[in-house]
């Protein structure tokens, strides 16, 4: 693994999401030939191909696709398809200035979901790992919205559009029993941010199977606003 | 691992069975001496051999069977045996017209038959992931059979026939306390239904766990069929 | 790990050992510079040393014992040590004539073992994998010896030996809040028997965790022994 | 991952700290940028930088400091920035003379601390993994001190020197909902260190999530202190 990622920063952007979606896949978050990963360089959007198992994009098989969702240039590999994810990582570009959107298909973030009511976003509170989201404290109510799966893809656009204007300040954007799409400055750094949900979203799943809460006996600021208490319990 | 997988689709199929046998012990679904793969070449079987830890089946090792299951070729390499599947494989390949039959003894997918009431099959609906399972889409309720086991392998043959004839939308038949048999139209078709059919388990699994399920808060469809509440709960 | 197992029945005893303490390390089953692994060559007893890090013995680094327990060759690396689990590994190939045996801090095997009463034997039925373990059937009720522990590992000979003679059938002695020795006819013997049995104390575990049983809606077989039924309840 | 760690107790501080980072981001101690090493050699202390993915630190990007926690030397890379962490590891390798000290955000003991009553520290007693603790015995009650998170990663200094002092006998500080701050006489000391407490605590947490516990038909010594009941209870 160590070799796929030496330097991934320095890479170009095929290169790049060819090895991202390796990853992905040793993660479990593109099991089958789920997932996908966009990255863009200018104005040029590069995607990794749909129907294909995704250890095994190469950089030629990934789409160009510019800021209207045109593809400009297709891989000549027989059988690739453009991804149906294509309008909703358009979506995190074009109103959040994306340098790169993931969509992961983690178990853990799909089971922390389930336990978020009808309407309601996750929200997360005094957990270290919420540092490493973009722009986001310790002891901050994060929320991060969960929008309803619709029976194709590209029809989930409108509500991911909208969960992306409802909630300025998340970075990501869970569709319930289904994944997530999040994004960063860059590969490396939608990356990152994939990881540090993935911990936070394990820890969430794991201390409902556990029966235990992290507030429980947390006694580091005792004003902790009532909303927050509600997240795991 | 990222070296055994590229371009699997374009190896012959000795060198995909050889290097997918190692795919599924490093998954855990191939534990001890466990586990097969048979490919079809036109009318010709080739068969991961018994008794050799799966994580160790070189090309050579790989036997040749006929449509009628009589073995054509044998591999030289001495102390390996017909896999003991071979029958059972075959009902696949005759009935379905299968490119590859993969047999796992996933531990998810074994725990998440025993939520499975006696001669019920296993029902999923509304889970993403099923929409890379052939033919199925997200609000199907998507029926998979679980057979019970019998001592010796090769006495499973008249169930898994059976339960292939009975339930013709499904590509995998689960054998309870054991493993499953999961096919598709080639080697790489076949493990990504695997993979997908495994995810789907896992969250069967873990959401038994934590006390959760997966349509509690999902609004997406009110006119859900009573039945496939029955899945979880 | 594909590289280091390629063959592992054709290697010499010292390579083999250093491969599967790595491959031992990989899985859990040797946190620290726990765990440990003793190869049989004729009359010869291969050992791999105490303190240091597992996945990082070499071949050079492996002590040789006589059958009566004496080192025969030290190796020159300094700071190595005889593992103290060298009189219980004895045990085995006196009692047993194992051609390897295995000591692993499976933490699934060590929480299996906390569901069975005090002077109990971990009982399994009706689990396939169950059929991995040599000499072992599907409708068996295979008796497991669970051991308490002692402050120090060489205290443990005895009761190693005793429970060696009263489960004949057994090759594996489970010690409670510690580990388990296993053995097998050869090295890579051992190492299925390892993984078989840690499979299934996964199963054992997990259910506790899900609250379900394998025995719930199993119908193969009515006359199912009642002793047996306890196993998991 | 074993080409990675062969020899790292031979290899330069600046190697092995290259290659820890990348075992401890492969251990998902240091998802996203999170985590960190510090190795001295002499008087100097040689720190993996922050603000870069830990399975891709260079040699040449670690920051040398010393004693006082002056930056005597740093890595040309740009971007890097000298870890927040460098005042706490500090109070290790004054107050304790440590060779090593490592920052992981492993989710096992930050689960595990989520059970400890609020100003209690973290009680282990009769798991044989315990020995692998420094100078802790199997019949020990080893208490490891839990401190609460602060907002910000500098404040929590006062804390940590606090909870190095109070629990003398621990080589370990955890930090609620946060992580843990472990050292050992070198790197690959600290590094076993950390294996260990890591294997204990995921103990703890599926021990919780299982309903089992490891002193319920444990009968290895009747005089066990009742505190130490209390431990998992």
């Amino acid at each position: 693994m160590h070799d796929t990622l030496r330097n991934l920063s320095h890479l170009p952007a095929r290169q790049a999401i060819s090895r991202l979606c390796r990853l992905f896949w040793e993660q479990g978050w593109a099991s089958g030939t789920g997932g996908g990963i966009a990255v863009r360089e200018g104005h040029t959007l590069l995607m990794a191909p749909s129907g294909i198992e995704k250890e095994n994009v190469r950089p030629e098989d990934i789409f160009e696709v510019d800021m209207k969702g045109c593809v400009t240039l297709a891989p000549l590999t027989p059988g690739l398809k453009l991804t149906a994810c294509a309008p909703l990582f358009l979506a995190a570009f074009r109103h959040r200035q994306a340098g790169a959107v993931l969509h992961s298909h983690s178990l853990d973030i799909v089971l922390a979901a389930m336990t978020v009511p009808a309407g309601e976003p996750l929200r997360l509170t005094r957990l270290e790992m919420m540092k490493g989201l973009e722009g986001v404290g310790y002891f901050d109510v994060h929320e991060i919205p969960v929008i309803d799966n619709t029976a194709l893809e590209h029809e989930l656009e409108e509500r991911v559009e909208q969960a992306i204007l409802a909630f300025p300040k998340a970075n990501a954007v869970i569709v319930r029993n289904h994944g997530v799409y999040i994004w960063g400055k860059s590969a490396i750094h939608a990356k990152t941010q994939a990881e540090c949900l993935d911990w936070l979203c394990r820890a969430v799943v794991r201390m409902n199977a556990s029966g235990i809460s992290h507030l429980t006996h947390d006694r580091s600021q005792p004003d902790l606003p009532q909303r927050a208490l509600a997240v795991i319990s």
